[in-house]
């Protein structure tokens, strides 16, 4: 692949599986270093209601403008995490190319994630549609922005791990 | 690809990805026109329990037996959705092609579906499988008989959406 | 494909999603010669809670270390199914790839349960992670070891079918 929008071929239909596949497994395996890896230099991740995306409203539940925010927001959810202890668990749809702007493809796909506390309950934590722009970078996919929408605005906890 | 039963070569691989990626997306974007064009131009939409199915009782709790039946029910299920106001999100698992018969080929799919509704509330409201004919009609892959199988056959509300 | 480790074309690819979901899809329609048939002639299949396998502590729910023990066990699900009557559905995520070792490629996929009760009603029933080592033999792929990471130590009822 070169720098630029990810092509159609067989094998750039593969790695945007595997970008997404890589993207769930690396917050359930908690290694967030090799999930920050994903994101492109310049980035942005963001985790908005449905509804206030769909009415246009800016209010998002997480807003990471730069990649500097992002990594800041990862320090301080680990921080979180060690009073809300649990662990992840994402299925992930498949991707589906929505369209193209300059260098990026817009990507949706499908999530649900579970979460299981330290009584060993596993309960639906989220669910929503991840709505992505994606460039090729150093020779492979990267999120360029990464817009979670999550289909309630009830959270039911403390958002203690990225979606 | 031809017009008939789709090949087994890469691309006709993704697209059949693609067939189940958007039929999942459209419903729970709401986007009901795009939908129907899934469907072939002769086309059935069958939603049964899987008991009722394994048992061969013809009773189905959906039974649209052509085009024009399917897109009545899609009217009538917005007019219902109206006073059910929720919003779907599908899981869709990966394609299995079981079959094949005269110009189409059976493909299956597991599929999770998940309603929030107004309060916010995001709740699992079906699993089941998908059992399709799929057929090559106008140069793309193409629903001919959608087959929903349920496994319950105790649906817990309205079927205010299609599955 | 040759004997030995699977490769990385496309082929190969959709090989690997195909195995992943008969995997599930087997076992969902409850067809368990042809979901053993998915293991090859020299196989394991363990079922740990993520939390012990992460301790390196070697209790699991399930041990199977060689393909008679498996179809033992197989039997006994079967017998001990007619006093649990239920139906499964597994949601199965994207294969991906994680390492090789010998002849051995080592493959990931989330995965969850739901089950159906003869009432009707459908719940989660487990969530987590394979994490396996699949092998070519006789042409096609095989589970060689098949690794079930559950997320809870505790199972809410009896394992009455396979994960």
């Amino acid at each position: 692949m070169t720098e630029g929008a990810p092509g159609g071929s067989a094998g750039d239909r593969f790695a945007l599986c595997d970008l997404f596949a890589n993207y769930g497994a690396l917050i359930d395996a908690a290694e967030f270093d090799a999930w920050l890896a994903l994101f492109a230099a310049t980035c942005a991740y963001h985790i908005v209601p449905r509804e206030n995306y769909e009415r246009g409203l800016p209010a998002g539940l997480v807003y990471c403008d730069s990649r500097g925010m992002l990594e800041d927001r990862i320090r301080a959810l680990r921080e979180a995490n060690k009073y809300n202890i649990h662990t992840d668990r994402h299925l992930i749809g498949l991707p589906r190319l929505v369209g193209e702007g300059g260098d990026a493809k817009l990507v949706e796909a499908p999530f649900t994630v579970y979460q299981t506390d330290q009584e060993g309950e596993t309960r639906l934590f989220a669910t929503g549609l991840y709505r992505d722009r994606i460039v090729v970078e150093a020779g492979g996919l990267k999120f360029r922005d990464k817009l979670v929408l999550l289909d309630t605005f009830a959270v039911p906890s403390l958002l203690a791990t990225p979606l």
